[in-house]
């Protein structure tokens, strides 16, 4: 098929090439004429403009605008509203919140446009591994763009099949590796949350290592601390344990080039979905204590002592006279 | 009543003292000659060893222990005992680990001793409003330290007597301001919750205050800022409101000096009983994670940088090639 | 002065008789008319619709609006506004979510009308102790209603002051129980904190006292198990010890009733506050697992197994081949 | 090798199944004689008691101590020991705690003894998959069983390379699947921290689908609720995403059996370890809320309403005269 892709970040620029490795077409377009150029030089047609976009794409039109959640994609999405004709298809496959696809798609639908929210993992492992993709849009819509879709997913691949799974009772698409999560906004949603998890897990393993870690400690007793190697144990537990993931496999990686991490510092970003998972919870008034400590601790990672911290030291010194001794 | 006070700090010094206005005798030992001499100026006896302690008291001879738990109080306690006649009595008045005080009872029931462990409440504002306490130990030995005990205590004061409270059905100690808790350890039992609670409540306030606080930060939309007057909060909340609590009273205090508290850095040490009363509710399978997440939030505060918050940059470099933008 | 008070539940009728006790007049309304003559014949002016009340306060006229948040004061003060006249002062004294406020302060002010956040702590005995108030608005309109907020506050009364507070350089109107916070909003969002903060206090007693009770559980070693008095422990802390508060002195109550607390189940709600408290914290970028883990505690009372324990069950069993033992 | 394996559980029965198919020879013991019968038929020499085994063993002897933690292994240990002659080793390759190993191996050492510490994880898919091991030892003994360590792990199998690993500076091990931790007590120390992280992992996998099958629930508005596939979404995240990982395939095939999970009534039980991983992180003052809020889901997931929740209930009635509403 023929598309433009808007947006020809790390993101944007990895899903095209795989696209025309799938046989695709591509209309790049980019803020950036240097990523344009680029992406040209990779097989795709250049676009100076969304109006040049258009222009070279057929009806009904595809667009997949792969840019940054906020205004910068609301105001994207609004201008190639503007210039589209009845029948074209707007795909969002950054990291936007839910509810504005909801949103969009409504208003979409008003111009007689579809709306399509693609939530992508993967990474810049993408490229090779492909793209694990959850979709919201409509049936018709989601059939149409099926061999996109297949193009840009990892493919059953290697992976063992799920024992259990009567695959002639249920949507094939899964185990290629993408699926039809539900109606639009659906698939920024289970996207949402399986960030949401994504933190969780990574804290997980973070704690824990920072406990094994901490075992040489020498505010412990002599005869109780050890002095492990991280990085055979992380590379042992990918090995047959009950933890093995992809995500241990990463840390893996790290810890063989050096065992300290002394690359980095600890000051952990979150995007928006972390907020989004916590923000689903209390709205549906469920617990989730481990998700929402994970995201707790990024902010913390990026305070040096919180405010609170300092109300602590104050009744503690108004109460017992307790004066503050830094470790 | 004569007793010996054994530890003359902050807490033991002032102990002795609001005795000995309440018409006490002390014995008074610390290994500092200089804290013995300024107890003497007081009205003590002094005492240069704990033989010297023994000799200056009648039988049963009262031993009131006032140092900091572990090994300091471990050895003193089995250096008394060693040189105790049949009867006497030995209190913990320090805040030990409540099944030292059970394994300890036991070793001195064996030598005809018995022993008593006292959590106390109040900090340094106990010598003006009396010490709060939680007792541990046999009845008739309760009954019998009963006069020093509400000398210490604050007394029911002008504090409201508690509806619904039937009182010739009830022991009149809680009123007054002490609990014979149960047997030996039952006393520094309940003062470990009381202390467990106490970090809960006070991180409960210093994250609201950071709330508060944060209120004003340019990361927030400028229509949705407030600039708070911290100090008038914790003011008004002391009037009426449904979290007012010595601990606030203290914040205000605090606040009204220095709204910026920026005589605190943030470092927090945390005591033993915090960490206690966790291994408690891990024992009885109890969750909690207020108490928890509030002695959690002390450690963090003396790091600069988990180990853990490394692991997370190095996973999300591995994934996502994200570069920590420390902010 | 002169106002009209819209909604007469628990909260509104207290509070207009309250302030009629203090010499203001009170003109009642309510959709419940049975309501509107109880307060007639507590003094009140009666109405039977805002166009009446309108009709009986004079320029500029003060609607004191008591609903419940959401909807119904969001109508309500819309139906004020249309037929207020320019000068007129609507004050919401419910528990709306700050940026409502925000939002309709402006709308009001586009129609040349006042409006006034009022956050109030104090529950059901605010009639007797008056009401602790948070106040958005501006500098004027706050001058302005000064007399009702003092009538309505609980004054200084005999709460020691603050040490270290200058009383020549500070609002006088903490001490009286009532703080202008900043504009229209910020009253609401200093309550919303409040709460926040009071869901903390009350989940660290809760886990406190779970821990006392749960130490007599034949799960333990017979000798560390104890049999504690909950309801003398809660009295004797109210005196001189660090945790004391308000809060506690509920608890002293309840437990002075009925130490096991069967009249209540444990399912606990949770109201806005909590969530929006949350919110703030994520929108801010503070940690706040205290808080949370407080207004997770209620969601979970509510459930009797989460989804996400079966999860745990199902992964277990497939690891482990375990099989679920009810305790 | 020949080595005696005591305890033909689930777990020891298997391994002592995978060693004889790798060419070691078992004398088999457990106190159930059926255990052993059921053995002897898989090709194991059986054994009637601990003197028996040794008997039936060359020196020095190897045994394999494959029993549950606590009072039997410490028992079972004990015994073997009486009747063992200098040099031989005793395996414990269950769950202990690693304090009790350290405390063992100098009790054993004194008798010229060897102990070694395996912790396991693999469940029981371990005979097919190989268990990952965690190792405790001295280097010699260590080296003396390297022969048993490789049949019973994994290998390296279809597992890609850890890239930048450096294989001539590494002990090989870990790529085969088990590693020597360091000296008695590391390798359960290992794979206590191991099981910390399962409970964190399976916490956030749980709490992830909890929020997925919740969007569903009609307190939220109509246009916002989704009806998602959990078996689609865990199947097609192990397909490239961030979060694969063995876990996710164990819920995938529980979901693709019964999307529901009807079979499981959410009772999670808990081992020592998750606990004994939370007293390690006190013990060096490391947080970890995730992994502590992950054990008291469990605790939680165990307990109709804890006594907690019914002092929140009393004390929303004490200030507010709230009554519950149970939903």
């Amino acid at each position: 098929m023929k598309l433009g892709m808007i947006g020809l970040g790390r993101m944007g620029g990895n899903m095209a090439r795989r696209l025309m490795q799938g046989g695709h077409q591509i209309v790049a377009f980019d803020r950036d004429p240097d990523a344009v150029a680029k992406l040209v030089a990779d097989g795709a047609e250049g676009a100076a403009s969304l109006v040049e976009v258009r222009g070279k794409l057929d009806s009904p039109a595809i667009w997949w605008v792969m840019l940054p959640a906020g205004a910068i994609t609301e105001q994207t999405v609004a201008a190639i509203a503007e210039g589209a004709k009845a029948g074209d298809i707007v795909i969002d496959g950054g990291n936007s919140f839910y509810k504005d696809d909801i949103r969009r798609a409504k208003m979409l639908a008003d111009r007689g446009l579809k709306y399509v929210d693609v939530g992508t993992s993967g990474g810049v492992w993408g490229l090779d591994r492909g793209y694990c993709m959850m979709i919201g849009g409509d049936d018709e819509t989601m059939r149409l763009l099926d061999p996109v879709f297949e193009t840009l997913a990892p493919g059953a691949g290697k992976i063992p099949r799920t024992p259990g799974r009567v695959h002639d009772k249920v949507d094939p698409r899964a185990e290629k590796g993408y699926i039809h999560a539900g109606p639009p906004g659906a698939g920024h949603f289970v996207k949402m949350v399986h960030n949401g998890i994504e933190y969780g897990l990574m804290q997980a393993y973070a704690e824990g290592f920072d406990i094994l870690k901490s075992k040489s400690s020498d505010k412990l007793p002599e005869d109780e601390r050890f002095d492990l190697n991280l990085t055979d144990i992380a590379e042992v537990w990918r090995r047959g344990s009950v933890i093995s993931s992809w995500l241990l496999d990463l840390t893996a990686i790290a810890l063989a080039k050096d065992s300290m991490l002394s690359q980095f510092s600890g000051h952990v970003a979150d995007s928006g979905e972390g907020q989004w998972t916590i923000d689903a919870a209390m709205e549906e008034k469920v617990p989730a204590n481990v998700l929402t400590a994970a995201l707790f601790a990024r902010y913390r990672s990026r305070i040096e002592h919180t405010f609170g911290d300092q109300v602590l030291s104050a009744m503690r010194f108004g109460f017992g006279g307790h004066t503050e001794i830094p470790q």
